[in-house]
């Protein structure tokens, strides 16, 4: 029963998060490719992935792993998902076979997330659904300092959501940086996990110090707080993109199966 | 009674295209904005535009003109303009007063377009209402040097729609670029004018070299033939992006109103 790593691209639009919901108001990705891969293989599946996104981000390298009956060549599995994903914003980018023991969730070492604002007066038109529109312009410069205030071992509970289930608040923030680029401003941003609402919440609250409405010790001294309400804005879901899964060298794929 | 030239940008999924419908079958840009300006200002409004985009088509840099009763501060027009655009997918980038003889169409000198193509494998997700989608690689060096077989002076019925007005098929092609970049790849595009489908059906043909379908010959022979039937293909409109409008030098915006 060969397992396959399975690199993922979607716009989150149309969706209600990753995550298959018990009872559906709607549809998820992680519903749309267990369907999908359950159509073209006549078989039922579960996908595991490696982050949970909520309801409206995106994924450039979202990852996830799929236990199949037959050997079928990657590319087969990759070409065969994407058809019967045809009328939906999901895309199967790769897919490899992989050792038995690889989990798309808890074999992930680093996630990397990309936010985007675009500052800018007049309202957004291509990329409404794609960026978070401020009409302020916002200080890069000092976005990208206070932003290092973050990085490190914190109790990050002031920058997770109520309702996130992780059983600690403590996470280690490898790298939140902050650059203008030609297109608006860019926000990279790496760790092992995260909690959940977190990186909107960070860049929600820098965005205060991008307007000049906080200092860089406002920031310091919200995480400091850990607590909730000293968060200062959650950031929309539609201009977050989780854009990469790392995994130790160790997991090499397995040779393709010849067609 | 002042007249402001606009830069605009609009998202075309939603509209049957620039030009107002004399029978509404739904949206057009230029409808939007003789609706939203009127409710700003408070008067019947009439606005020409640079360029007449089919249904679906987008744009970073349309122009405009239009005459206001009163003198307001550019800010004011563009800004007016656009909590009246709220609900749309088209933003006023710019307002700048003019002389009264500048004229968005007939001033301007020079069009440039942007058409973009992205060859992979995996369907498109966030892009697949931005770009045309190719399923099969396309060799650019290939399409670059074919492509500059359409420069210059030439009568382009093979590559103008049956059902375009213009008196004359020849025009003057100053710039065909096609180019790849990390997103896929570029066709860059400026002429005094373009016919009608003129930028699409070149692109949709020169796609075909890139295929290894045509040979530069055969695109040649194309363009030679003068005949509509003899276009290879025509690529859909919401990979079509109209960028910039140039106009001469003297046309220098008059002094902005103090607010």
């Amino acid at each position: 029963m060969p397992r396959y790593k399975l690199t993922i691209e979607y716009d989150g639009a149309p969706y209600l998060g990753w995550q298959m919901q018990a009872s559906s108001y709607g549809k998820s990705v992680q519903g749309e490719l267990v369907r999908a891969i359950g159509e073209f293989c006549g078989e039922a599946v579960t996908v595991g992935g490696a982050g949970r996104t909520d309801a409206g981000v995106h994924a450039t390298g979202q990852v996830a792993h799929v236990d199949l009956t037959r050997d079928w060549p990657n590319r087969v599995v990759r070409d065969a998902t994407n058809r019967y994903l045809k009328d939906e914003a999901i895309a199967v980018l790769a897919a490899e076979k992989m050792p038995d023991a690889f989990d798309a969730r808890f074999s992930a070492v680093r996630r990397h997330y990309l936010y985007r604002i675009i500052d800018r007066r007049p309202p957004l038109t291509l990329e409404r659904e794609r960026a978070w529109w401020s009409p302020k312009a916002l200080d890069v410069e000092r976005m990208q300092e206070a932003a290092q205030i973050l990085i490190g071992r914190h109790d990050f509970t002031t920058f997770r959501s109520t309702e996130c289930q992780a059983k600690s608040p403590i996470r280690n923030l490898d790298r939140f940086d902050v650059v203008r680029t030609g297109d608006g401003i860019e926000c990279r941003l790496d760790a092992r996990s995260f909690l959940h609402n977190q990186v909107r919440s960070m860049v929600g609250s820098l965005k205060l110090v991008g307007e000049g409405l906080w200092t860089a010790d406002d920031l310091a001294a919200a995480l400091a707080a850990r607590d909730r309400k000293a968060c200062g804005m959650v950031g929309p879901a539609h201009a977050l993109y989780l854009t990469q899964v790392d995994y130790p060298a160790e997991w090499v794929p397995l040779p393709d199966t010849p067609e």
